[in-house]
């Protein structure tokens, strides 16, 4: 599909990807758990891909679960603190991805505290975190890189406030990191950080929908009940067609994840060049760190004119960006709220547009992207104008 | 592949079902919460897929969730009773499928009562539900079709005595299916029972692993939390190609759902027929009731000649079978606690044998399976004789 630029809300698919999917489940027909051969061949591929997959990852195959994706990863690692001995607060900043975001009301109900930290332009400030660190603190929840602004968060800066605490007050704190826009978009290996557990999507790399996984570096009190499977985790049936084919997936990103990582800073450049010298467009990434930020997304502002309206006429033209995350059918009010908790006025937040690429973008797509906004903004402007 | 006999613990893919799975992946590559023209267009098609599987299993299309399997589906409905203003009992079978039985420690962890019943013979009586319910019934839980002895539960009935006694005590009380092993095997319509909820499983049916639904009479609580999509039930980006194959897996067992069933009873006959000889296997379904139990599936022990190792003789041989239920590597002490609450000793039990059919079974393979069943049984027999 041409013009394609919502990768960050789901990737284009691979059809080698949906090729290795099928032949698997034709391949590999049996139940993991069953005991006789083909269950046997079944379980035995499974674990050779989890050892493939963490490989990738960065970490032991124990230590990854397979999922149905980063939300359920999000949700086990959250819904696990029910366990816990006691309560305490948890710290989510606001500008998270709803399956963070969203468990507040979930966590207040059982009676945690949820500590909201803001992230000018996107980016946590180490600052920030520590001094919302508490004595009660059991957890601290952030993306590794901001699905809506791009912001690539500064991960050990951040781990090692936390760990300063501990060491301080003597209570553990778990940190989770959704990392479903990092992996295989920029560098990143779980065994390079000091965190606890970390969420990972396949269908972002264009890997199949429906297939997750999640890295625990200790095993975790699983919510879900129902089966031993995925260490007791993740119960149900194991979707190896699916595995698969994220394993397909991350051997066709990760590995050359630093060439794929300049080409997109390529082309982020060239919008970037190309964005600048209209004077309705607003970048909303800190123009002053954007190594700070992904390649494979750029968030700008058409403001006033309204970024449904602006995404309407520039679909039609057969242009597919989105307004931030696409990870619900989110209302306008709650896309806001992730704009103003990086800073943004609710004007400048009402005319957001996320554009991020993929592995088959091309120049040609962004220059002509590039043109369409200026034309098309510019059309908007002009009608929205008091006459 | 021949000679395979697991299908209540995953079905033989259908490669057409696959090629519905790959083609949508292509031809809808948007998120459906994408506000664009493809994300619009997955959308529209998710609510089709919807609308048609809702017809199939007979309900309304907003009553039908999508998750990603039978498991996750009994974890939606257990786990939102934690929403439940006050606590109180909950009635579990105690030969339930682990996805229900193993909730009983995180029900008792957050204040509830586990109340087991047993079910001789795999059939849950009537009399025995009702004996349990008490005053402060909150839930009860049980499987439509029995996935270990195929008992065919008499739903109607016991739906009516958990009524007629919500009726008495002025209390509701949610009646939960696990429907697993109904779905396009015997007639199976929602519409048709006064029950609340109810989980269905694609890959039981050929259609795609990490796939299956739910159905909910009236809107429940989640637990999962983080994103609106599938009435905020079951957050994260829908699955479409695999909800697309489930469509085309129901498609081809629904309809002809009468004839399907017919083909599986001649097989059943034919292979109860064939064993019926042998003094070395004996039936563990009631032989006077044989019309409430599933044509699908057979339960046989051939104690005291172990089971894995029969399992194993077989496999080698290329028939293959099952203890019971596949749906986690479960300890032969977990499969036993279903069978003992059948009403079988420990001994008749570690022999036990499910035989499952699907569509491809045919009769030249049930007559194989029964020549090779008699044969190594009384090979094992002999060996394991004292001499």
């Amino acid at each position: 599909m041409k013009h394609y630029f919502d990768w960050a809300a789901t990737a284009l698919p691979d059809e080698s990807v949906l090729q290795v999917c099928s032949s698997t489940a034709l391949e590999f027909p049996g139940n993991p758990s069953s005991s006789h051969r083909p269950g046997m061949e079944a379980a035995k591929r499974l674990e050779q891909l989890r050892s493939l997959c963490s490989g990738y990852i960065g970490c032991e195959p124990p230590q990854l679960v397979f999922t149905s994706g980063g939300s359920e990863s999000n949700g086990i690692v959250i819904s696990s603190l029910v366990w816990r001995k006691g309560r305490g607060s948890v710290i989510l900043p606001g500008i998270e991805h709803p399956s963070l975001r969203e468990y507040r009301a979930w966590l207040q109900e059982l009676g945690f505290t949820v500590v909201t930290i803001d992230a000018p332009w996107g980016l946590i400030r180490t600052a920030d975190l520590a001094a919302a660190l508490r004595d009660d603190t059991v957890a601290v929840c952030f993306n590794a890189v901001h699905n809506v602004s791009g912001a690539v968060q500064p991960v050990h800066e951040l781990t090692a406030a936390v760990r300063k605490h501990e060491a301080r007050t003597g209570r553990t704190v778990h940190i989770h990191v959704d990392a479903v826009q990092a992996l295989g978009k920029i560098p990143f290996r779980v065994c390079d950080y000091d965190i606890d557990s970390a969420s990972f999507s396949a269908h972002k790399l264009s890997g199949p929908r429906g297939t997750g996984a999640l890295y625990v570096r200790r095993p975790i009190e699983p919510t879900s009940r129902g089966g031993e499977q995925e260490q007791g985790l993740r119960p149900g049936t194991e979707n190896l067609p699916g595995i698969a084919g994220f394993h397909e997936a991350l051997s066709r990103c990760v590995p050359d994840v630093a060439d794929r990582r300049s080409r997109a800073e390529g082309l982020k450049r060239l919008l970037l060049e190309k964005l600048s010298g209209s004077r309705e467009i607003e970048l909303l990434q800190d123009p002053d760190r954007m190594d700070d930020y992904s390649p494979y997304i750029v968030l700008i502002s058409a403001a006033p004119v309204p970024s449904e309206v602006l995404l309407r006429v520039l679909s039609d033209r057969g242009f597919f960006l989105s307004a931030g995350s696409a990870c619900s059918s989110q209302t306008a009010k709650k896309r806001e709220h992730v704009l103003t908790s990086m800073g943004f006025s609710s004007t400048i937040a009402s005319g957001a547009l996320r554009i991020s690429f993929g592995g088959t973008t091309t120049e040609a797509e962004v220059l002509a992207l590039a043109r369409e906004l200026a034309e098309q903004t510019a059309m908007l402007r002009s009608m929205l104008k008091p006459s």
